[in-house]
């Protein structure tokens, strides 16, 4: 029995193609909670998982009706979503849990993830979230809000937020709690809340936190032996799209690293998932894998996916 | 040391007036939770609250955007409401905490309430919940969705939901294991999010379950010694507004329970939370409050408030 932190993708939720409606959300969590349910009832397990479209849709909603209702800031919108997606996966989770018998409860905790004000992210808003604007609409935002707005590939702007490194799980009591209790925690749903210190306690702040490096840093914290990314790819490859691609089975987080700082992964989609994979090994001495959702079993027992070990090993 | 369920009236987060943004409803918690210091330190606590004005804005918001984002059911709105209060929650106590330096650390878990699926409340809706629609527009969309709607005092036409009893609270386990860890669990948040059996597992249903009465039953369902009401009047009156009023200081479930048979208490407002306290003292023998948030630890410690006794004691 190991302690597994497992990164949901986001196709445990949305596949290509589909409405984010909540039977649909249901039918692929469900989908994606069957592929687990020997490594659930055998493990340690916490899950976390993202939230892209789901907060895209609140704070589109949001926006929409600011004149109507009070608008609420970004961190809010994620709180929500934690709401929304957690009740998909309790009861997508319960369904295979009724239909394969065992009894393991699982449970969301709402996860707040402290930054530090003061992080160098906030300086350089970087991450694109929310709907599409129109110039002069934006900058018109940008005005009244401080916002930071980006021109994006001739779509129209977007407002970017900063995207700063987690330093604490502050639920992390309560999801050690229910780890001994033989609960299965879902917690920090789309990287957690954000939070700064104030002058007593914390105050939400308005960025957004990278899912996998926050699931990476809430696997270290955890002191978890195993860190896995689940998502819609079978291996990392190194020079996708080149027409020269080599498919990585096994290799070491140094190897790794190095690919990484020489730009070998794309910045956007698995650059974060193989530096978020480097930090849990490099810091923990513990084994990480990236594959695909629909082989999870596999991912976990080392017959698919690619496996990331220390460097002694 | 008890333990205390103790029930947030929608005055810990909202008073008359207020707009519903973060900032006013963190500083409306915060003041809740200083009033109730000392309780949270000496006792077992849980906490539940309401959702009714913040439900009622995602409702709105959601029915906005329909046109633009898929349009999410009304439980699935309950479960978004528990993240964002949850998260409000969340920062007002870790405040208080540290200005009153404690350790005890608060969590939010998002919570089910299983229902019954044939439940006579499914069959006569009786809740209004989310905007108010002109006739036609009332009737396309009850055409469309199979909504029950019904007109509101010559102020337009609202939609009407069943209002079930509460069954279990699918979340009990990780509220014990949290108690057992020495962790404030807020839970149940505006009666928790209602479902229903189903093939395998449980489904979201579109319904609102009272939340006092919800609160009642948490406290039930956890054997808790104390039922606590915080709300924005000081006592149970009989008669209030008929200018014959009587106060009741200490008064038995039995007793207080012929009242309430009687038709003293008003069906919106004093009604729910006289039943819910009476239910409770009645199945466990325990002692239930109904007071005044702003005079909280009084209401705990019998110096202020109605309190309601077993029949023998």
């Amino acid at each position: 029995m190991e302690r597994i932190v497992i990164a949901f993708g986001g196709n445990a939720l949305l596949r290509s193609g589909d409405e984010a409606t909540y039977d649909i959300q249901l039918k692929r969590a469900t989908d994606a909670f069957e592929k687990l349910t020997n490594v659930i009832q055998n493990n340690e397990v916490v899950i976390s998982h993202g939230n892209g479209p789901q907060v895209g849709d609140i704070l589109l909603q949001n926006e929409t009706s600011k004149d109507i209702t009070p608008s609420l800031p970004l961190h809010s919108c994620g709180a929500m979503s934690q709401g929304l997606i957690g009740e998909i996966l309790l009861n997508a989770y319960d369904s295979i849990r009724s239909k394969m018998g065992f009894e393991k409860n699982a449970s969301v905790i709402v996860t707040r993830t402290l930054v530090d004000k003061n992080d160098p992210a906030f300086t350089n808003p970087s991450k694109p979230i929310g709907p599409f604007y129109k110039k002069e609409e934006a900058e018109e935002l940008a005005r009244a809000n401080g916002w930071t707005v980006k021109e994006e590939n001739g779509k129209g702007y977007r407002r970017l937020v900063a995207s700063p490194k987690p330093l604490e799980v502050l639920e992390r009591p309560a999801i050690i709690s229910l780890l001994m209790s033989g609960i299965l925690p879902i917690a920090s749903g789309g990287g957690g809340i954000p939070v700064v210190k104030s002058g007593v306690g914390y105050s939400g702040t308005d960025a957004v936190i990278d899912k996998d490096l926050a699931s990476s840093f809430l696997a270290i914290t955890l002191k978890a032996q195993r860190f896995v990314i689940l998502t819609d790819v079978e291996n990392v490859i190194l020079g996708y799209g080149t027409g020269n691609e080599k498919r990585l089975y096994r290799i070491s987080a140094g190897e790794l690293d190095k690919y990484y700082e020489d730009g070998y992964f794309p910045k956007g989609s698995m650059g974060p998932k193989v530096k978020a994979v480097v930090d849990f090994v490099k810091k923990t001495g513990g084994h990480a894998s990236i594959g695909s959702l629909d082989h999870a079993e596999d991912v976990v027992s080392e017959k698919s996916g690619t496996q990331i070990f220390p460097d002694y090993s």
